[in-house]
């Protein structure tokens, strides 16, 4: 068997992308025992990194040990006990995703649909609460197979007042883009590593609220091979119906994340290597300043999109920033264009899913990948490309588009000096205006 | 937030352990996205290295993205309905841990116990099978709570003959001691990739042959995301009941591991890379030379604990070759012990749980920590700890008994060329009739 060979890839996805080369060098450090001294407190430190980026004050905020769905399904297995009913609403793949582990989970689901390409109007959300009076309310944030954001500071406010818990799935946008979990009363939010975080996948960071934590208490089951019996150790019998899901309950995990370190799993230590390195360079950048980022590349994008001639999908209004859709001009080939980018120029885009698929192609700027010279690159690319397949792609003017908008986002950035960025949507009005 | 900070250690205990810095280098690489035909290679050449070290001619080899309990977790998803009958023989803690993750599915489960120190003699379970008529037998092979090896040949048979499937938990085995999947007629067997295979935590590998193959493919189901309504892609309905996780659902994971690729997680990539590197370590020193390096350290080890002055927990014939377990001399602290051997000697070994917490060490000699030079820095550490807590340790006798150990197995492995290695029980055996 060969040595592992790796080729350097531009990762324009929506995930996993581009990881900094600190955060691959962290993952190379030794091995420590999960209850070293040492390791417990990079797990500590993770925990108060995490916090600042979850923007909260909860107690707790730590990783589980799997790729994103690992996270959601954890919460979800949280909340739910059986016939308890939850409002999924869905605009895109990801909110299909909610509805059947919440459905797996024996909860009576009620769903709200928007076409692929909207979000909601926070009302509609809080009159179907108002109908059918939820447990849980579990909604995407930024809808990554539609490039859309849903807005979500309202929804938050009706949840509390009829007395649901709110669950985010929020993969796609910490780290790139504002969420703020105590402000929007947020109770429990999943993050990933491998989009704005820039980590590579396999953990699903998350925090959640008090009012989580005393459905937790209720439910929890201390494993009967750490009972003592001698020492007279059986614990008291919990209120709660049993948490369906041994490695997703979080009512343990905690224990382990918490002072009495109750075995558990076992940790990732070297993926949580990554994400503590991955967690620092997002507070060395600071948050502001990551989310000013993310919408400047996401201008210089969309500015040399336009200028090529390509139209973007979906509503303007609640695009999602990290996240640039674009639909497939007509008598083009989706898939042959992705392949020749892939394999001529080392660039990888996205397609969508189930009614979107081979319609749109979907381009991620996320954390690392999140440069303007990956963007420049990618222009150019995609115009050489799209003229191969017989699109007359306007490349010049595109790139002529994209580093004009460079100019004009490090001028307003010089202005800025740390004031809260516009969506894009408002940057391109500003900047129409001036 | 400083710089991570991780000090070298020697890990003595049943995982994690270290790490070859070829797996740690192989980590480092760039990230690939995961439909990248580079990557989809990568993910087949780890499942055909995996077929091989669980010798297996199974179709699916494939790792879990999680801890190794989330790939017991799994497997038992995969087979358990509600109201199935479920027999789990305990015989320490992770047999509790099969017998909870079976209860919180629905199961009806059958326990039959041993004393924590012994396993069971298979009529026994065979019995029990013939009682009970379970539609799953789940039963670990490598018990680390107490370093003990269940034989699984007679199982397997008798599971086959009244229609069970054998579920084996051989995290602490795979890599490290035998494990004949398929001449066993083991059903599903689970590894950790922390243990003898010596890759981080974080990946739990798996194999199931085509029994288990035809459950799945009954209880399949699509994600509604991805179904592409107006190609009329709705799937057809499954017989069977569904899988109650979505995250650790193998009918899903499969058709993303198979020709399908369809899209379920994102692959954890740095993960798999390290996964493939320890696989590929595994294969060029070849599995009999690598069960017989166990034995021979378990040989130096326990030769040098017995001329210490120690006694050795359990009962010697069943004895897990990886994991040595050593009696807490009376009135000596345990945790003092461990907790001196880290601080000054940068030695981690491990307590056990519930019944034996506090009364047993337990040694692990795993991987790539299994090395000689390793067992002798441990038995001149604890030598001179035990004696720092007034305990009559002979640390002389142990270095000296455990070099001529090392110098024996050496002329043994010269005799041996490659032949089947022996239990290091027979070895005993073997050199005080020489």
């Amino acid at each position: 068997m060969k040595d592992l060979t790796v080729a350097p890839r531009i990762i324009m996805t929506p995930g996993p992308v581009e990881v900094d080369p600190r955060v691959l060098r962290a993952m190379s450090s030794p091995i420590l025992g999960q209850f070293d001294p040492l390791f417990t407190e990079i797990m500590q430190e993770t925990m108060n990194m995490l916090k600042l980026v979850f923007q909260t004050n909860n107690r707790w905020a730590y990783p589980v040990d799997g790729t994103s769905r690992a996270g959601l399904e954890a919460v979800l297995h949280a909340l739910i006990e059986q016939g308890d009913v939850v409002l999924v609403p869905v605009f895109g793949r990801f909110g299909y995703l909610l509805v059947e582990i919440a459905t797996r989970l024996g909860a009576e689901v009620k769903v709200i649909e928007r076409p692929w390409g909207t979000v909601f109007e926070p009302d509609e959300v809080v009159q179907a609460i108002r109908k059918f009076r939820p447990k849980v309310v579990a909604v995407v944030h930024g809808e990554t197979s539609t490039g859309r954001m849903q807005p979500l500071a309202d929804i938050g406010r009706a949840c509390r007042e009829y007395g649901a818990y709110l669950v985010v799935d929020a993969v796609a946008t910490v780290g790139g883009v504002e969420v703020r979990t105590d402000d929007w009363l947020l109770d429990a939010v999943v993050a990933g590593t491998q989009k704005c975080l820039s980590v590579p996948a396999g953990l699903a960071p998350l925090t959640y609220n008090e009012r989580v934590e005393r459905v937790l208490e209720s439910r929890k089951r201390v494993e009967r091979g750490l009972w003592n019996l001698e020492e007279g150790a059986v614990p008291d019998a919990p209120r709660g119906s049993p948490i369906l899901s041994n490695y997703l309950d979080l009512a343990q995990i905690q224990d382990y994340w918490g002072p009495s370190r109750l075995n558990h799993h076992t940790e990732a230590t070297s993926m949580l290597y990554a994400l503590r390195e991955g967690l620092r360079l997002v507070l060395e950048e600071g948050l502001e300043a990551r989310f000013r980022r993310h919408r400047q590349c996401e201008f210089i994008l969309t500015e040399g999109l336009r200028a090529m001639g390509l139209a973007l999908f979906g509503d303007p209004g609640c695009k999602l920033p990290v996240v640039t859709c674009v639909e497939v001009p007509p008598g083009i080939d989706s898939q042959s264009v992705r392949h020749m980018l892939l394999h001529e120029f080392g660039i990888e885009i996205a397609d969508s899913f189930g009614p979107l698929k081979g319609r749109i192609w979907r381009i991620g700027t996320m954390g690392y990948s999140c440069r303007k010279q990956n963007v420049f690159a990618l222009l150019g690319a995609l115009g050489a490309t799209l003229r191969w397949h017989g699109f007359p792609a306007d490349t010049a003017s595109a790139l002529a588009a994209a580093l004009h908008a460079a100019k004009k986002t490090e001028a307003w950035e010089d202005a800025a000096q740390g004031a809260a960025f516009p969506s894009s949507q408002r940057i391109r009005e500003h900047l129409a205006g001036v």
